[in-house]
């Protein structure tokens, strides 16, 4: 399946500029972003994906190149980071349902973002990019929905990182969604995340090319953004289950270290992850996304004193969470908090634990652990919905 | 209690030059040592203590200022490490034993370094300093033991990577030691130790001013040992205990981040524990270590099959273990594992599982936790050893 990104464009006047949640408001915005299916004449079949840390819009089918992106566009870009979720009969079956994924205000795919041309002067933001929250990217895709046509969702779904814009939309849009799917996710950032964060922040200011952020006239941070991408990396998988499988293979590149030398396979695969994402990412959209991820709480976001606020108008929302046995990104711990904190203030939670030896990457790489029940979710109100699925489910057919 | 450093140097012939485990050979070697107690006639109440990745020799008492040390010797390096456990009537009883600690090999506090300077050409080693094994810092202090006049040890003693020392020691020279007491370690690097340990040596190398190791002459690359410290303290502590306790303080030094602004306690406290390390470590020292504890693996570097190959000469010698349970350094699972090779390997070991809230760097701050199974290890046999003791064992007065 041949994809194309769209381009919308918003904020060119002072009128339709995006409010941020420091008070300040920016534009213009364009926001880079795919779709899949048909959205039906009642408008009530739109799903809306929120991709993960260094995800894109580009979520199924093939997409060869992104008008603007360049070769950061890389060969790992082109198929779509769910293209096994997301699909005609898949968990999220684009001949039922309308999806939407749009590239993350401050991303590097065709967004705007630290690298796009700032109108005022002409160059790109670099470091004078607002420093946004995660509810500034979920603000800034509401004028897309709005231009698409959609008012309320069928359902919005995120793992990760996306995982928590989606709670932080149903959350603070409650009539714009029906369901709500977040993946391998949390309600606020832990103590370990905002430790790794900061290290990784760091890692990418200490390097010399950084320059503040200014640094796309020169040779960009790469050797601080591959050290942060190592330290995220181990989070995003089972290193005993990896190692285990190992090969031999150690190789160490020339300009890698000038005194130390690697003797483990893992210590190579663990700089490989490192140096292959270079290719294919910004290293001020990252810093902004960590920055995003560390100040998220809903509770002091949206100025409440527990969930049950958070989520008092939620209550014709239904979830279903998904947590992973061996994540150490979002500990099951983290996911069990979620669960009961939703559970408290009165919603419908619907909790699978996905037992996998892949870490938190599984929501990426096992569609078989996730399909049932999502495709449960998304399509049993829509048969109850039309008269034909009605009979169906009487006659025990569904 | 006031404490001198004390110097020994050897190797300044060929003959008496240090074997290194990749069979090359170094020296001269002067080791900084302090001793504490008395040796008594039968040269048997000896005590080796191994000390900590960013310890040192003093180990116990006041020591103002070590010759050839300089400012790295700062305010906290003044009271000795184990100050707590290390003195009359503590846990080591100076009053009884005659208790060694020696600055290792490669380290910064007075013994031969990286810092030192090279006699080939006058200036410091830098990154031409060997790459050393934990095995070469064992060896290393043979010869202070020999001029010491100490044959056997009482006791050798260790924490955290001195833990691994005090194994090394015992394996390798089971006649020279009878008791053994590994305090919060391990028996090999584990596989998030050295991901941890190759990120901390990546942002050390990644600091322009690292330069090879051959830094001296100019600006030290303190940025980068400021994140490798950051990256290693969350693991000698406990995050969540702390965060729990913190005040709003929250100070974010001018030079620290040009983008990035710190928002939470959390941060501020993480930062300056990067910052105050810089002031009394150096980062070639803090590399070598690093670098050492990743090849650590006792079954390979002694060309064995299992551990019970390993310690196949050392039944005579008793094992006493101290596992922490909130240590994220070395986890409590790793210390069942040593404590379980140890029993398969036939040795006699007691384990102690402490609980604390203080996580991996409880070994340095409660002595409570501490002082009695240590004192009932070091000084039973002792008892037993003199008449009188006997007398008092058979009383039932012991």
């Amino acid at each position: 399946m041949d994809v194309r990104t769209q381009f919308f464009t918003y904020g060119e006047d002072a009128e339709s500029r995006l409010l941020l949640h420091d008070g300040s408001d920016f534009g213009p915005v364009t926001l880079a972003y795919e779709t899949f299916g048909t959205l039906n004449p009642e408008k009530d079949n739109a799903v809306l994906v929120y991709h993960a840390l260094s995800g894109s819009q580009h979520l199924a089918g093939t997409n060869p190149a992104v008008p603007g992106v360049g070769d950061r566009w890389d060969v790992s870009c082109r198929t779509g980071w769910w293209d096994d979720f997301v699909g005609p009969g898949k968990a999220v079956d684009t001949d039922k349902f309308y999806v939407i994924c749009a590239n993350y205000l401050g991303g590097c795919y065709g967004s705007t973002g630290p690298s796009s041309i700032n109108p005022e002067n002409g160059k790109p933001y670099g470091g004078d990019f607002p420093q946004i929250a995660l509810a500034d990217i979920v603000d800034s895709q509401l004028p897309l929905y709005d231009e698409l046509g959609i008012t309320t969702f069928h359902a919005a779904i995120g793992s990760s990182l996306g995982g928590m814009l989606a709670l932080n939309f149903a959350a603070r849009y409650p009539e714009r969604v029906k369901r709500v799917i977040p993946v391998a996710t949390g309600l606020a950032s832990t103590t370990l995340t905002r430790v790794h964060n900061l290290e990784q922040i760091l890692a990418i200011e200490n390097d010399p090319n950084f320059c503040d952020g200014h640094y796309y006239d020169g040779p960009p941070p790469l050797r601080g953004l591959a050290l942060a991408r190592m330290i995220s990396h181990k989070t995003f998988v089972s290193l005993h289950h990896m190692e285990a499988r190992m090969t031999d293979r150690c190789e160490q590149e020339q300009d890698e270290f000038s005194w130390y030398k690697i003797r483990t396979p893992l210590e190579s695969y663990i700089l490989h992850q490192g140096r292959k994402f270079l290719r294919r990412f910004d290293a001020n959209t990252y810093l902004q996304l960590l920055s995003a991820w560390t100040g998220f709480n809903l509770v002091r976001d949206m100025g409440c004193t527990d969930y049950r606020e958070v989520f008092a108008d939620c209550g014709h929302q239904e979830y279903l969470l998904f947590s992973i046995d061996s994540d150490c990104c979002f500990y099951p711990e983290e996911q069990e908090l979620l669960r009961d904190e939703l559970r408290g203030a009165g919603l419908k939670v619907d909790y699978v634990s996905v037992s996998s030896d892949k870490g938190h990457d599984s929501f990426l790489l096992e569609p078989e652990l996730y399909t049932e029940p999502i495709k449960r979710m998304l399509e049993k109100e829509n048969r109850r919905a039309t008269p034909g699925s009605v009979l169906c489910a009487q006659a025990g057919l569904s």
